[in-house]
């Protein structure tokens, strides 16, 4: 269906194109555009962005970077088995899975690979630019939905891999979010070379769970003046990215995020720790227990416990596709640097603030502003 | 340490003086007053309200009316057994446990009682207006605080008890509080009399728990787009109010409130039902389960279930404090009839919107009103 | 794949033959004796039960009656829709659904159906019979999985529906099982005629999910010497039982079922109410909140809670399956009237006892009384 | 109340008896021994146990070893201001508190301790025979209740400060109970040495929550054939132990515990970790999430979880008095070595079942036969 592009048409290049959340993202994508479901936790395709100029879901077109080498009708079946595509959609939209795995290209560095960083960003620069320009496109976001990388250490020289990715969404001239915990573009040198380039950047670390919860709890306390003593949290999920997060060090980048909204929400950080479980069998599904022991009146002990049972990639997918036609939309428009009118989406934005309430308002007036600038 | 009334002194007259909620509220101002527990739960403490204007805690005087006849020194007794009151506290604060308890009158009307309602409205804002002389206060705010009252059937000629309080508030010139779910002012005649004699009113029902969560959780999901298909829930309590809403009829009212809130943010009323159930074993102490089913991106299923335990009158006390400073510094301040300003606190509120973070907004909004005002 | 039927081969007749329990009962039975999936779920594939005796799933031939007209094969794609049956399984065991399709009677009685009640049972037992020869059964068992009846009124002089299909399964000479609420063979007539006719009966409501771990939670209670205050459980459920249940006559049943476990496990009915809610969106899904409310040590407040999410077709089908293989070969080793040794599958049994580890116990005693019987 | 010693009067010897669960003990034997509260919680005063020849209450006497110094009935008021003891309590049997008091001794080593092991043990056991000697007592049961101690690594030649303490038990020539997770007598030559002294002992680490919980649950699933694929647990607590438990090395020891009834009654291990944190706003009472993943029938997927909020030294007291009188009648009715009898109370016990129900029956028997010795 997307088989005449038109000028104008926007690219999505993703860091991690044949993950979970890529896959859904793409199925997901041409499935909404056909009419097949209807666009379900889509921010974007409420009444309050209808005026913002945003590309249309049938004009993305996607391709992108990964160490795997599954193809993606196949990843979509596989998805489909694990319960988180529904049954036949693979089917339906095998076109567009195809058409979008043709245009992934091989991620790095591999084992053994001899390449230096330069030739690495090189090489992505490159490929993203192919694509482009193959596609005669209008701009490519370029979306990091790859595993979380391990926490780097303060004192290594090296540039974490995400940010390899992010230099190369710069040195070809990208717009780019991440998606993610890692680093990306959270660097000084990467975050003054984004805006002194005129590329606008949003991230980072998705909130589709447990702290998109703790959002809006968080706030109800504080409002309410009553006296979070101690906010406990384990989260049990079984994707890749439970898997990725049982290693210590990735798990610290991401934990950091999730405890920044209590402690910019309630002034303090209060007692309590955050574990994430890899657990295989629970596949996509993620389960997160969250425990609030606060105080009421005259120091009455209450308890507030939260479980959220969601499926990781439907709920990061339409965020994603949310953040490809913001993004791409804002460069259009002139804008650059970081976007802190995308805090509704992140865990650990780029400044904002940090109540999903005041978050939506920031977004709502950062649709407006995409719409005034057309 | 009341002992010299200055002029200015502000009542709070209590309808259910005897209840939970009313000793609370009464042994906890005097604690709070006197620096012995900082005040956790009273939002008019925070820094926004600094500048309103409100009448001090230590300027408040309580009476009340009440069929009961347990003594509030040992009511509060009661409270601290069934761990509702600190320890100690009772003990610190009888002396204005026993001044409240002298202001207290008899409600009605009681068994094989005769009087009319006008006889018995004429009591009550007897009753009221001699104790604000009595005190040489400057005004007098009635609170109703006691248990709620079966609905009343459409075609009952009669006024439901807790109108005729209301009624009486308006007799004798008062500004009226309904933070129980019975009908209160909330009938035609009686709002439009309030609003023609000049006094402010607002109700009804305080939030303090499941419906408090629900006015924050249900616009999560509406900004996020995600189709909330199912919202049940259930409340155990066994203070007097798990008995009196045992009472189908009972809880008929307040379970229309805590739907409303659904309504109103989700636009539409998802399936599911709210049980209240009386466990005395669990005295003061309610837990509330509530369970949503949601559809994600592509129809995906996903859960959220919440569990809250508080203590029903140490949630309920400060915000009735709350309300009595908010609404005698309104009518100080000249306003009249409904109080939309005050969502903050009502399930079933007098306009306004539903989401808590916007009913926060126009609190504060309201609380600057009032100091513009001064 | 069951083509060729071998003298001893044994009917299994559901009362309810279309509905989601038998549906995956027939499709499971077929897919488990194929070796497509393991006999999770089945007590009787276990070790213990090895030397029993039992028929093996393949000598199992299946027919039933329905007043519904939906394919088995439909209601297959429906559940594998649904989630309820594994993508692929439907279309694997097809041969098997159409086969057990073709033996589906009408039930009744239908709307507007002038039969008297003693034609019904003889149309039904004629049905039974009918089916028994056609295919050379050695036996037949009659197991009802309909949906839950409204308890009939004590004065009410006509047997419950249930109890006519009981009659027929008496008259046709056939062990029965009611794995329902339903009064099925629950009658001092009915009962004294299957211990008459030496046929061997079991019931009644399966014991799946809230009861099954009330089952196992008391005894440790009880052990402990831990005081239960009160036991207060909401279920939530969408399927035809969901339905069936929102009826308080029908739940009345099941309710009582639900509270027998604990009063004979803790000697005394704690406080607490049990809600069924009908949820159409969860579909066969059902969820089960538990709160208990107990003392400990010195009159110490504490509290369990329990959240049970399972598919109700998936947990009940291969107890059903069970049950027609034990109460089957009890029959042929000539037992009769009610068999307490099945207390463990059922909410309200037939004597024995009430924790579930003493059910399993008599259990395996049953079972190796069946094996000493060959 | 205990003034009048009898012969016969058993001593009760606490490793770590200033700690929450020794001043609960002392406290609470006293409180129902006077008849101030029912023994909830203890297993030994229910009627199996009757005829087994038990020491009364009224004749246990306390005393014990522990490095703190704050005397007991202060203990008492800091227990009863968290919640954990009943108001008046402390005072009612503050005579027998100041009596337990004078018999407790420091523990050690100490901070510069230079005292070789052997010193400590000598001295230790002299404490204790004084103890028995002062009060004249029949014997002296020695239970450790201490903070558990880090697991020693296994190229470690010094014995662990838990196996001193046992050692002296044994020097003493008095059975030995370890109710903590530390090593305690579970070491060969300690084991091997109490049974050719004669002397019984039972361990290790009292079940009173999470373990308790699974020891039932986990059971219900291998009987009824579902595939337990994920059982993962957080434990929220702040006492004390919360504090040790932080630990990784402490935490160790318990959550091998916590694992071994899975393994013993699953047959494998299945996925899932086990978390324990120090939140010191939660005290004395503990909170432990348990989420099990399991599957049904032809592979559905299905969730149990469970939540237990209760104060750990009011879980623990009732058994460590129960063990005080049942380790204490094994010794005088003749038994020696490792007592598989009471795996009932214990997370890692000495041999036996695994599953509570079958140590239920166990204790029973253990119980019966204590009787029949008299």
């Amino acid at each position: 269906m997307l088989e005449e592009r038109r000028v104008g048409d926007v690219g999505v290049w993703f860091v991690g194109a044949r993950g979970s959340v890529a896959t859904t993202a793409v199925a997901g994508c041409a499935a909404v555009a056909a009419g097949l479901h209807p666009p379900v936790g889509m921010v974007t395709e409420t009444p309050p962005f209808a005026a913002s100029g945003l590309p249309s879901l049938s004009s993305l077109v996607f391709g992108g970077h990964d160490t795997a080498t599954c193809p993606l009708p196949k990843r979509a079946e596989e998805l489909t088995a694990a319960g988180v595509l529904p049954h036949g959609l693979a089917a339906a939209v095998r076109g567009e899975l195809t058409a979008a795995d043709i245009d992934i290209r091989p991620g790095g560095p591999s084992a053994g690979d001899t390449r230096t960083d330069d030739e690495l960003v090189a090489r992505f620069a490159s490929d993203i630019t192919d694509f482009t320009h193959r596609h005669g496109l209008a701009r490519t976001v370029v979306i990091n939905v790859a595993s979380t990388e391990p926490t780097p250490a303060p004192d290594d020289p090296r540039p974490a891999p995400s940010s390899l990715y992010a230099a190369a969404a710069l040195r070809a001239g990208c717009p780019y979010v991440n998606f993610t915990p890692s680093t990306g573009a959270r660097t000084p040198a990467l975050a003054d070379a984004f805006a002194a380039r005129g590329l606008p950047h949003a991230g980072r670390d998705g909130k589709t769970g447990q702290t998109l919860l703790r959002s809006v709890l968080a706030p109800m306390f504080t409002q309410r003046a009553l006296a979070v003593r101690a906010w406990s949290g384990t989260n049990l999920l079984g994707g890749g990215d439970g898997a990725a997060l049982a290693d210590p060090a990735a798990a610290a980048a991401k934990n950091a995020g999730k405890e920044r909204v209590l402690t910019d929400t309630l002034g303090h950080a209060p007692e309590g720790e955050v574990h994430i479980d890899d657990v295989p069998s629970l596949g996509d599904w993620k389960t997160a227990w969250d425990h609030v022991a606060f105080d009421g009146f005259l120091g009455s002990r209450m308890v507030l416990q939260t479980i959220w049972q969601g499926c990781d990639s439907a709920l990061a997918a339409p965020l994603v596709l949310d953040l490809a036609r913001l993004v791409a939309r804002a460069h259009e428009a002139g804008l650059s640097g970081p976007l802190p009118g995308l805090g509704f989406y992140f865990k650990d934005p780029d400044g904002g603030p940090a109540a999903l309430s005041e978050q939506y308002t920031a977004l709502l007036s950062f649709a407006a502003r995409l719409g005034d600038a057309r």
